[in-house]
């Protein structure tokens, strides 16, 4: 990690600048798979799986067959983890499902919003050696919360035409019942046009490669919806003398290990709690299966002296990353300053770790400084709010003139007249 | 209008589509203007002002004296309207704004979602001879509950550099202090890259021409967020016998004034009914001021006849109209059944306009079949809900081996670490 001490507040917006990722070059390759699944669908499919996950299936489709097997192969040590966390990712986002007042904006007009699902979803989970099955709790959990009638996964086959058990284990688990075996931007591509055997989707959710990211925002231009922009992963973490060095080695480094590509900041008002800290990294490093990727990811990162705690806070808003770690027995006061972050993890045994998996909390979440405008996922993600307002006889004739003058100032005389038409009527009983 | 009797099921997914409008072309023109304010700034603002807006401006921003003029200029009873709506607006709004619950997903583990407003905000409002103040009202009042810091507009001058008296007595009204006279894709340029004059903003609301749209959606590239997609304005009407076709005629008329691209559908399960619609309309249309341009909509237009008001639903659902009204006495019975639509306008007396102008509800509404994957604008889209969760030492005791089997089952070690280093310091105790 780079030791930055007391910058000057000039120098804050560079610090806190990612590294910008060009899309240009993917867009043509991306384009054209996109164009071909929209021409040749499920031959298309097939092409893009050989030449890609180097495997030739004649069905997409994993059959109930599979899926028991799968459920064979989980440890009951893991079944068991994987329902805990499912338990309080329900609770959590069960807790989000608020109906909201009717509300009388004047005697007989009232207005109100109700939560409908989004009919039709889609979830791409990423292939790989490890099973990212805690993605699909993320996204199936909500999504079976909110109500959507058809929920769709796609995730890539191994080169034995196989998806790992645990994910399909999980999935099951959730109420997925379509669960097909297609990876990359072909089956973002699948999701949004739909082939003879994918179904078309409203909405594609879940993590994945530039190649993937690039077809979610590709796909946009088409009138599908995607759950957000995604970059690299990212964590920062505040801490004081309060906090617990080797906890913080720990977090950072858990961050570390995704990618070489990750984020991770430290930022403290203690020299010597960064200096302990940096000791730590050092050590735990070197224990980890990916200490590689951590130590590549840790080439990029940087610790930041600063004066206070509030100018933490303060180039933590400008920054607004993804995981804001608070490592420090006065975390909840400064919880008011938060600006910008996607999710915030309180004191030291507030670990990421178990936002990423179990505590119930969402791991979707706006990495790049998107959590300046965007929030993470939520039940909120698989509904539409849609208005309704029922205008009685009274109601007409208390907001009609508003109405009429209105809309005659902004020269559109249909409007009015939608109104007057109805205001003479009553008059004319 | 064409009048269509029961067409089989096998044709409502085309009677459902609207017409395709490409982009590309404009791309090019826009991507330019977007260049030019990044590089120049001020000085390709004033070029594109003059270019487009026939004007010569050296200065940008609204004064104070401008805008004390612009109050004065506001008749007594357009100020009283705008005043009633502005109270329902921000009755409705308002109600929006609820906290949730803290949520104790297992014994010390609490989570929660907290509302922030996202600090810096631009909205876009179209020039042209009507000034449409009402959006003013739609975005600004909201953004104000919301909180948020800063509040741009950008609307386009006049051939005399002057923006219309009502956009901005309304603009002050609702607390928006800073106005900008720049107008087109150079104002949303403006608005995502920030120039000398105009500062950047996190995410851009408001209507506009396809330069605008087209400029909104390549913004988003760069990392700015947008309300969203905006389309030609639709509303879809379902009625029965027990509807008013004078009413309906007017509803139909007050969508189809608003530009020749304008969707305008009527359903309904009586042949009478739409008979006498369609009568109406002929009727009704000859005194409005935008007769052209409502008969250019009504010549792309379609009323459906079908076998019953299930039917209704059901098509409409597949189109997934911005604006729905039910023009029936049963219509609350089939509230239940509505899948997408933007906002919903139930029985005779509820009509469009109402929710365009003054009733509370928002006018910013997903056109386009965006209803089956967007919500309209509301409260939500001026903040960010960020998660926050508190694990005590109790709680990661609770929670910890849950997490670190998970962990690694998805070949995360680091992950694990970080609960492993905490398990073990409390059990060292």
């Amino acid at each position: 990690m780079n030791y930055i001490k007391n910058p000057p507040q000039t120098d804050w917006q560079q610090l806190a600048e990612r590294p910008v990722f060009n899309y240009d070059e993917l867009v043509d390759t991306v384009q054209n798979v996109i164009n071909a699944v929209n021409l040749e669908g499920d031959v298309a499919l097939k092409r893009f799986t050989k030449q890609f996950d180097k495997v030739a299936l004649d069905d997409f489709e994993v059959s109930a067959e599979e899926i028991a097997e799968a459920s064979a192969q989980v440890s009951e040590e893991l079944k068991t983890a994987i329902g805990v966390a499912q338990s309080n990712i329900a609770a959590f986002h069960k807790a989000q499902n608020r109906s909201e007042d009717f509300v009388e904006t004047m005697t007989g007009v009232s207005c109100w919003r109700k939560s409908v699902a989004i009919d039709k979803v889609g979830l791409y989970i990423p292939g790989g050696t490890a099973p990212l099955f805690s993605s699909i709790l993320m996204l199936g959990i909500p999504a079976n919360i909110a109500g959507c009638k058809e929920i769709v996964l796609c995730s890539p086959p191994n080169e034995q035409g196989m998806i790992h058990p645990a994910i399909l284990y999980t999935a099951d688990l959730v109420g997925i019942t379509k669960i097909f075996k297609v990876g990359g931007s072909q089956a973002i591509a699948a999701m949004a046009l739909g082939t003879e055997s994918i179904p078309s989707v409203y909405k594609i959710f879940g993590p994945g490669n530039q190649y993937v990211t690039c077809a979610k925002v590709l796909v946009q231009q088409r009138g599908i919806a995607i759950d957000m922009p995604a970059g690299p992963s990212e964590v920062l973490v505040i801490a004081d003398k309060t906090g617990n060095p080797a906890f913080v080695a720990a977090d950072l480094l858990s961050q570390a290990e995704h990618g070489a590509d990750s984020q991770v900041v430290l930022l403290s008002d203690s020299n010597s709690f960064i200096e302990k800290t940096l000791e730590a990294i050092k050590e735990q490093v070197e224990a980890l299966p990916r200490k590689t990727i951590a130590l590549r990811a840790l080439g990029n990162s940087k610790a930041i002296l600063l004066e206070s705690l509030d100018a933490c806070m303060a180039f933590s808003n400008l920054y607004a990353p993804e995981h804001l770690i608070i490592a420090s027995d006065f975390a909840e006061a400064l919880t008011e300053q938060i600006q910008n972050a996607g999710s915030v993890f309180l004191g030291n045994y507030s670990c990421e770790s178990a936002g990423d998996y179990a505590s119930g909390t969402n791991h979707t979440l706006p990495t790049n400084g998107f959590a300046r405008n965007y929030s993470g996922v939520s039940l909120d993600s698989f509904v539409k709010k849609i208005s309704f307002q029922k205008i009685s006889r009274e109601g007409i004739q208390n907001i009609g003139k508003s109405i009429e003058v209105m809309a005659e100032a902004e020269e559109l005389i249909g409007h009015k007249n939608a109104v007057t038409i109805r205001l003479k009527s009553l008059n004319d009983v």
